[in-house]
Formats: C-alpha cells, structure tokens, sequence
C-alpha cells in the first residue's frame, strides 16, 4: 500500500510535490486541497482537485498532507488548524517565528504527527549547521544564499515606479567564499558576502537613471549591498529569466587541536527552488507517516528526524548498503 | 554534571578523542584505558590511565565508552564485550561486515545504548547519501576520496623493496568531480577518479626505475590508477609529510522534473583525519548520552540519530537560533 499523500495549496510550491511523487514509488497523490474553486484549478497529474473545506467538514483519505501555502498568512493557521486531524509537513520559514508556529503545532497534534520546517533553509541548511557545530564546536559558520532569484527582491524591484517588470538574482561573493573555508571572515554582514543583480523591464518613457537610482539606494533590499542593475527587454526577461534557480552554501571551518583545522562544507545547486523544497517535504512526509505508524504523535522539526527515516528503503538495507 | 567519557585504546584515533574532548564543556574525560602497561603511555591531558581489564572486572564510572580500537581486530571484540555494561561509540568502518557487526553489537546493549560506525565514512558521508538519495531519487550519488594520506595504501608503499619509508596521497580528478556536479560520469570506477601521489625514500643502492614500476604495477592497489612516485629525502618526509590530511566528496545530482536538475554536495577538507574523525565520536557519544538517559537501550547507527542529538544546546535553543 503506498502513503497516500494530500497536497493543500496550490502554487509553485504544491506543483513541485505533485512531480516530486512522481518519483517516489511507495508514495501516491491522494488530492490536492485548494481554496480557489477547484473546476478552475489545471494540475499536471489529473488528480482529484477538492475544496479546503473539504479537509474540515470530514476526514479525508490521506495519511500525509503537505502544506504548500506561504509562511506569512497561510501556515500559522493552516498548519495548527490540520494537524489536529492529519499528519502534516509544512516548510513554514519565518525563521524569527519558529518557538511560537512549532507551540502551536504541537498543541494541536495531540494524536497526529506533524514535522515542520521542512524545506533547504530552514530544512537541510539548519542540520548541516547543527551536525557542523556539534562535530567543531570551536569554528566559525558561515551561510551562503544564491546564486539564485530571490522573490522578495524581484517583489521590491517591481514595486519601483517606471519598472515594467524584472527579476532579481543573488550572488555570493567568491571572495567571501574562500575567506570561509579558509576559517575567515565569518564577521562579514550578509550585506558584505552578497551581490545583487537586477534585470528590469521598463515602462514607457522612464527614465534609466531614475529607476536604477531608486533600486540601488533602496533601504535593507539593496541600498548595503553592491548592486547591478542592467535593462532588458520583455522579451529577453520572458526568454531567459523564467527558471527559479537557486542554492547556497553552509560552510563552518574549525579547529581539532592548535593550528589543526577542518572545514565542512554543504553546499545546493538547484534548478528549480520550489521544486527541489517539495522534494525535501515529500521525503519528510515518509518520516511524519514511519513516526505516525509507530504511535508517535506530536511535532518535530527536522533536527529531531533521523536521516534514515526520509529513505524509501528499510534500516537493514541502508546499513548493508548505504553505511 | 559533564558527561563522564572513557577513551578505549590510545594510538591517533585515542589521542583525538582526548583533544575533541577539550572543545566540549559538557564532557569530562574520565580515564583512558590501555591493554598496554598504563605507566608506558604518555598523555597530553595528564588523564588516569588504567588496564583495559578494569572495565571488565568492576563498572567503571563513565557515561559513554568511546572505543578507539581498530576495525579488523579489535572492534569486533571489544564492541560487543563492552556493550554489556556500558554505552559505547565506536567508528567500525569494515562496511561489508556492519550488518554483522550490528547484530553483535544489538545481541550485547540490552541495559545500554551503543552507536556503531560514527565517523565520516561510514558516519558523516553516509548520512549525506541518504538524505541526498531521499531527497533526490532519480540521480546519481558519487564518493571522492581526499586529498588524502591513506594508510594502507602508505603500508603498500613501505613493503616494495628498496623503499626505506614513503607516503601515499589519494588525489580526486578534478574533471570527475565536476562531471558528478553535472550529472554525469556517475559510472566511472573508482580508479578513474582518483589518482594515487607516492613520495618514496629510497634504500642506499635501490635503483628508482626498479622501485617505481614496482610500485605503479602493483595489483589491486595501483596498477589500476595513475600513479605518479616523486623520490625525496628521509628529512623532507619528516617535514612535510607528517600530517594526516584528509577529505574528500559525497555530490549527488538528480532531476526533480524534466530536464530540470539539482545538485547537493558535502565536502570534507581534513587537517588531520584522526582528529577530525575523534571528534564526529564525541558528538555521538552526547547523542549515546542523551538515548540512555531517555532509557532508549540498543544498537543505533547515523542513520537512526537526529541531529538535535548531537548538538550541546537544548533542542528548544536550537530551533530559536539555527533553523
């Protein structure tokens, strides 16, 4: 019998778990949850598309949903409101709000198991820094994001007046890069590791300057930061910027004894971001369904998960095989 | 109240666990334990050193035993004989014999808490193949090995005649690695992606054609890889080759849909192998601490442990600050 998965919500994010389980053979896509009207709803699998409600009005068929809304006003009540009644996966990134989203979780999942947090950061970016600094606890972490498009940038960028449309990608500094492998500059602000580069559309008759003045000197988006703003056409942006590529590196360098050191290095090349984050919570959602089966109820996020709980196979095989 | 550790067995792996302990402050190191005579061996941290047989003949006060014996003729042994009474960590890296090993091992902690093969590999770089094949699981998972000083390939070496002392250094082609960063090359047996540096110090009379294609025509151990044999002198080995560096890559790379393709990747770049491999032990045994605590008996790989585990702060600490 494979585990019978929900999909709740419906963007980039819900698509991504819909082809994410296509790969995974002990999985099937039960329905996919929406709270537009779901006749209007086009999915790639031709599954079952049903309304929110749904989920409330009566227990649905699904051993595991996936929660696929946003952070900001779809999973602090979403996540809590279904985990009373379903094993959930959610990949809720305000990284300031954890404690309270995982309190509420947890007051909710009294006979269900709910795993939150589950995307690359937070998600396989929080263990590598957890496993790096228990392994050197006397060292320096440094996190890397990009080179990749940042969608609250690419948001601020067309916010701009005289901006037709345009796109922002960020870029690590190399330099900063190998300072961080070489054990240095693990003071360095976000600002002074990161470039950002701006590809924009204009409008009609605004003025080139105007708008790139108006990008680069923008508070906290841009203004710390050494910023690129170059013109396109709407063609070119149509063309060449559609792909949600990103990544990054989670590099912690430290000593063993004087003058003896070792750098860890975790580093993510990806495609498509919201593909690649569905894929880490499909495989959480085996972990949620593994815990759920042994009885044990309540939340965790993914440092609580043992690494051998995401894999298809069982414990025998991986230690015969994988160890 | 720190973590009472005993370190079983003092050669490199011993001595490591003994620094790694100094980064900890919630561990304390209780005593080493020697099957040689105890006054013979010198300590850096001046720790009591006590026969082996004390830890048979009485309970010896320590939380967690970190045995720092060998693979092929001591942790067989002494892993399962210790588990009886004691929670242990050992680093047992003989991977086709693991299953057996857990069995043993699983047979002894029925009262105790025992984690087998808790290095980097096995250890760290397995964990990062399972979460990268969990995540990813249409790809392919490549393992590179150094730039590093292999021992056994060192003892190779050291036998050809005419060969008074020398090294070996394990060094991963850098197009192989790239190759796996794309994708590709996922085939390639190990031979072809790595290459093997000899430094040889010669006899007085040996002649150096002889030696060289002695060591190049090896079976097994170099007559499959290119192998290159730099001649040096007995005082440049003691300079500069009495390190033991290590390392190496776990990449795997996989598609999340058509044609759209990620890749995850671990590196390790180790100044001293047993230092570093000490350390990942130390981690594991807070982990045996904690299982032990919860009355959570048995046997336990990587595989099994959550990285919250691992870590000095409290998982509540931990979801504040680092997911």
């Amino acid at each position: 019998m494979p585990i019978n998965i929900g999909i709740v919500g419906y963007g980039n994010l819900g698509a991504g778990v819909e082809k994410a389980l296509q790969h995974q053979h002990d999985m099937a896509l039960s329905a996919i949850f929406t709270r537009r009207a779901p006749s209007s709803v086009e999915t790639i699998s031709s599954a079952k598309v049903r309304p929110y409600s749904d989920l409330l009005e009566s227990q649905v068929e699904a051993d595991v949903l996936i929660l696929c809304g946003g952070s900001r006003s779809d999973l602090p009540h979403q996540s809590p409101e279904l985990a009373q009644y379903y094993n959930i996966i959610d990949s809720y990134d305000t990284h300031a709000k954890i404690p309270e989203h995982y309190e509420a979780v947890g007051n909710a999942a009294q006979s269900t198991t709910a795993i939150i947090s589950c995307g690359w950061d937070p998600g396989l970016f929080s263990i590598n820094r957890v496993y790096a600094e228990a392994v050197l606890p006397d060292g320096f972490t440094s996190t890397f994001w990009g080179e990749g498009l940042s969608q609250g940038h690419s948001d601020a960028v067309r916010r701009v007046p005289g901006v037709a449309d345009g796109v922002q990608y960020t870029v690590p500094s190399p330099e900063a890069i190998q300072a961080a492998r070489e054990g240095q500059g693990s003071d360095l602000p976000t600002a002074q590791k990161h470039k950002r580069q701006c590809f924009v559309v204009l409008q009609p008759g605004a003025d080139r300057d105007e708008v790139r003045h108006a990008i680069v000197t923008m508070p906290d988006y841009f203004a710390d930061y050494e910023t690129t703003v170059e013109f396109i056409t709407a063609e070119d942006l149509a063309r060449n910027h559609r792909d949600m590529p990103h990544g990054g590196f989670v590099i912690r360098s430290g000593e063993t004894s004087a003058e003896v050191s070792s750098t860890i290095e975790y580093s993510l090349a990806l495609g498509s971001n919201p593909e690649f984050t569905a894929s880490v919570l499909v495989a959480y959602a085996r972990a949620a369904y593994r815990l759920a089966q042994r009885g044990s109820s309540g939340v965790y996020t993914p440092f609580d998960i043992g690494p051998g709980l995401l894999h298809p196979q069982e414990a025998a095989h991986l230690r015969a095989t994988m160890l």
